[in-house]
């Protein structure tokens, strides 16, 4: 193999057969995890204020990173399998989602060590954190998901039109019983949907409850019911994830059992896998 | 087709096999969507000041609609299956659930309109809400949940029951413990039972808890009973809601089978179904 | 049949072979919710005040309708299948638990009748609430329930001790942590655990918080272990309960089926159940 | 049996092929659970001034039960199957992580005695916590527990993934909309990411809240997708918690049945497991 091909497969997730990661996306990813850490830490004043410039000098090697990435992923493109020449390959994943993310993440990484307007650097810093969508790339994953999810949304959308109407009924009810008591909490619907979303999903602030026996009783059933009704969707949801994650296990199993039998992994590996 | 025949098949939800819905469906989904919010959200005050006349313009056009729709679905009555003359299907249209309904949304939505006094208005517009009960035509889902929960309901009795007794012990025991201390939270055993029910249901808004080593022991037990028992009865629900997809899922498939059969469904349809 | 057959018949929970209630228990069913409700409410200084003459009619009532039944269940005890002489069988009701719990509730029903002192008769009315106990003559599916739980002891005790030796960790942490920043929250460990309990049951009243990073970590890390740890025993309960309900179904089925056999059913109640 | 060998059956867990615990066993479960809950209470000051003396005593006491387990340990470690000389094995289980703990916890249960030094006596109570790492030696389960969700780790991994996504995304919304407003609970992300994973996890202390529109709407949604995420991986873990036990009951009972064959268990025994 020639160094575009040692790159290609290096840098591309499904070049793998057993849904492995090689050593150089595994750096890859703690890069982007380090990114990420340093972009949420950054955004702490006090934080910022100590390790100026550890974090401008990190933010460099990141931005050196995730250039010579993406000029390594532009080099390596004609290795993808298809036809067309190299350079529509090259623009191709250039024009592509995740070579646009690459791109961004390129320039809003290096844009810190450029700007000095403490406003404006605020606002790049918040954008840093938009390399978590580098991930995008190792997220087989997401895609089954969403369509197992798809699948079953029309129960999804029953669940959640369900437990909108519930919502509503007890949000109108305290708004009804409350309203002039605590205009703050309950002095109009919207404000007496938020009461009712935080005690349906049982969070419970403590911003905002009623106070009569009436408003406790209704109070009661939107707490009892939100326990019996939000776990719908939840078990919706946890049956798609389990049929994705299934699916999913299934298909590497099948890729493996394809290349064992086109001779394509060593002994070594085969013995791991079983 | 004929007018009335085109109006009947598209008003009516299960005029189609495949349980889809027709155009005017669809329209009347959003005409009810936009009613019910512009309805929550004129119960704010500030909101309802700044565009006051956009919402009463708002409520005419909903009001007109509903008008129409209502107008619309006597004139098509008669196409109904079954016998009778045209006029006591009408009739009996009028005089069903969702007729009534229909009716008493089209007074609400008009009535802002017509109506000056501040006191008047706010209870008219919190009515309003019952726009909401307009998509009762929608939910074929509502029926068969109702009847799957309807079996289980002795499972659903003895959870409740379970732990409405021990709720009551929770309360009784930090009335026994704290009534003194904190009376305005557990002088009686009403207002224990509110502390009770907020703790067993982990939302916790924090207006209430034990403050003693005794009451605290108590707490816990309460804390811990609730996450074990109130998972009872959400299985049960959640089966059951299951149960009632799924018979869903299947009435629609056999109709779309039985549709085929008879040569009703075009070539198009069947496509995309399978 | 005479009077004393057709009194233990609409007496004993167990005597109708489908497992519904007779007229005569449905009739105790209601006194008793009645009595208990009346003994909560009776427990709230302000309605005791209000409503104090009828409180005091409305037990003498439960008092007497309590005793009659007490009277009925004597004087039909004898009707109980299995050897022994009439006046032993009698006895055996007399010290059996429930009827230990009948004669407690006619004393503490009849009590606040007699007692003029106020703080005797807080406590009297307090233990009115055991009036609830009488129920267990109904919960044909506790004993199922508490033997279908004691097969899975095991499961549940280790789940609990793991849920224990995570709690002792996370309430070690922060008194570590936050001892002295917070000692009224995190002063000592059983302090600590307080909050241990709260955050892991998801429950969140707010009295105690960590306020600093490394105890803020460590709460994130007990919150979300909290809600992945508690769903196992819930999980073992949920099918414990789902079991004893598939049991209890099974039970009365070959009951009904036996009793057909036998032609004990007449043919309304027959076609009745299936 | 000589005395080494019943100590040793006595001691050891996996001695009884029926995975009961012997009677020294249960004795020193019972003495670990003692000594922990002293440990922990120890820590509250006004308990621990009120019965110094009697902790003194009672870690006097346990120290001693320690000692001689541990001495008793060493003395029948020989009767251990496998090759080696007495004291190899002794040495093997010196030097063995269960061995370590349990020298480690005499050392700090005997500590308090010989320490007057009030901060050090403070680390000293805390660290004697570690008791409870001696019910290492009951847990069989913990192994299996363990191996079984390291299966399902990438399920688990992908789950948490996405949550963190969730979570960062929220809060990364909070502290835009809300992080001038509330800077002390928004001012940074790190700081908005302690509301989002308490809303998440829905807990809810009520310490940190959006209370303008835009951020109730964003609070909404990480609520709402918080019941719905966490319920994945408690879906994975309570299925990998139930195949373990479902494992390690099908190991009893193929240890049980080897064990009848071979004829030692007595018939007493097979009765009471069957």
């Amino acid at each position: 193999m020639n160094l575009r091909q040692i790159l290609y497969h290096q840098l591309h997730i499904g070049a793998k057969t057993d849904g492995r990661l090689t050593l150089l996306n595994i750096v890859l990813v703690w890069v982007i995890i380090a990114a990420v850490v340093t972009a949420i830490m950054s955004t702490e004043v006090e934080f910022d204020r100590q390790w100026h410039d550890e974090i401008l000098m990190a933010e460099l090697v990141f931005g050196i990173v995730f250039l010579a990435e993406y000029a390594a992923r532009i080099y390596a493109a004609p290795e993808h399998p298809g036809p067309g020449s190299a350079l529509s390959k090259r623009l191709r994943f250039m024009l592509s989602p995740l070579g646009v993310i690459d791109l961004v993440v390129i320039l809003v990484t290096f844009a810190p060590i450029f700007i000095a307007n403490a406003a404006a650097l605020r606002v790049v810093r918040l954008l840093r954190v938009v390399s978590i969508m580098k991930f995008g790339r190792f997220t087989a994953a997401t895609k089954e998901m969403a369509m197992a999810i798809r699948e079953r949304s029309y129960d999804l959308l029953v669940c959640i039109a369900f437990a909108f109407v519930f919502l509503l009924c007890g949000a109108s009810a305290l708004y009804w019983i409350e309203g002039e008591l605590q205009p703050e909490a309950f002095g109009s619907i919207p404000r007496a949907l938020w009461w009712a979303v935080i005690t349906f999903t049982t969070v419970g602030y403590g911003d905002a409850y009623p106070i009569t026996s009436a408003g406790r009783v209704v109070g009661s059933l939107v707490a009892i019911t939100g326990v019996l009704l939000v776990a719908l969707p939840t078990g919706i949801v946890a049956a798609a994830f389990s049929d994705a994650m299934q699916h999913r296990r299934e298909e590497i199993q099948k890729a493996l059992e394809k290349a064992r039998e086109r001779g394509e992994l060593d002994d070594e590996d085969t013995r791991e896998d079983t």
